[in-house]
């Protein structure tokens, strides 16, 4: 989507920088990466921005103008709205001076990830272009050599964090299923899947495309140590895994 | 996924080359594209193959050997089982002769493509790799400005060719949908979201990133002017469409 916006004024690219190996990037985003003077990322409250870690290869050196949001990453908790206030703002003073601003997204921008909530408060008065970029949920399909879906089959997206009962009723409509933001949720969601009979259709990752990456059965995962950047790919054919 | 093969072989890469726009294969799709001496791609029995167009900006003129494969491609036939035996004997011996072999597959590989059923002929015998891709799914909300789902939304996935009541039933349980394939089916979904009081939030794209790409509300699409590529996005959050 390119919204529109007045002459002169600087372009808002939102851009989705894939799933964790740097060669995932578009050659869009790794040119507007290169061109654009002022780049944008999130980042928890302490730690690395992840976002920012997958491009380092193209950013370090690279001598831009980086802006650092701090945000807090808890699943359970509304965005910050104040957050996202003064990042506007903040940007929107590069954009008023005609400088071109990359906010980094992991992943896609508008597949759960928090662009929205830029551009919701930036589209109508700025030109803002979202760069759609590589999924971790191919990016999983790809790494475990799993179709993720085929033919007329269904594939529902299932946040981790929703209620068990909300949970074990979606899992027994759906064909397929990906479960994301597996995190601290992992033991209500490997129970789930046990009691449903489903433990041999799924597939535990995390860190998909990274160095880090390990894939496991569910029996395999210590949940005391699952990562929030994990998910679970349930196939109910389960002959999906070797298609 | 990188399966094992013997030393000597070429590897076989399945290659996610994107939605349409040529600047949206991954850097590694086009580092790939550019190394391999031989690249295959399905076409429909007639006409080109839009794969191959996609990557044109990169493969016209560089020489490489290219292995058009034809295929029905009527989303309501089961695979061309034939077609797929013959093709990974071609490719095949291209590989014992020591030749890497890319695949293209349009969108994403493992994401209702066709490249799993090459994988299935091919993983055991010889060293597989399959490169994510941006997927239509994501370039559609991107060029729509619309978040696919966001915080814990489930979102699902619904091939245009379920029967309607299947459609009516999921649809009714989805927070957000995609559904995918409409093409001929156009008129069945468009009557399911009217009586389900879900056409203020859908919306209609065909062609996502191409020069032709078209967002339309469901009462301007003309029924028989409906590509195969196109598909509708539905969110029961009606403002998810401003975010």
């Amino acid at each position: 989507m390119t919204s529109s916006a007045p002459n002169g004024f600087g372009t808002l690219y939102g851009i989705g920088v894939g799933p964790g190996d740097p060669e995932l990037l578009t050659l869009k985003a790794h040119r507007l990466l290169l061109s654009t003077p002022v780049v944008a990322f999130l980042a928890p409250n302490e730690g690395e921005s992840f976002a920012r870690r997958i491009v380092a290869p193209y950013l370090d050196g690279a001598g831009k103008e980086e802006i650092l949001v701090r945000m807090p990453m808890r699943a359970d908790r509304l965005p910050s709205h104040e957050v996202y206030d003064r990042t506007s703002g903040k940007l929107a003073a590069h954009l008023k001076a005609g400088r071109d601003v990359a906010f980094l997204c992991q992943g896609d921008p508008f597949f759960y990830g928090s662009f929205m909530y830029l551009y919701s408060r930036m589209a109508d008065d700025f030109r803002v272009e979202v760069v759609p970029g590589v999924s971790s949920i191919m990016a999983s399909g790809a790494s475990m050599g799993a179709a993720l879906a085929s033919r007329n089959d269904t594939l529902t997206v299932l946040p981790g964090p929703l209620p068990a009962e909300e949970l074990e009723t979606r899992l027994a409509a759906a064909d397929a299923a990906v479960i994301i933001k597996v995190g601290n949720h992992f033991e209500k969601i490997r129970d789930i899947l046990a009691a449903s009979g489903l433990l041999s259709q799924s597939r535990y990752i995390e860190c998909a495309t990274l160095e880090s990456e390990r894939i496991l059965s569910l029996e395999e995962v210590d949940p005391g140590q699952v990562p929030y950047f994990s998910m679970i790919l349930v196939h109910k054919r389960g002959d999906a895994w070797k298609i």
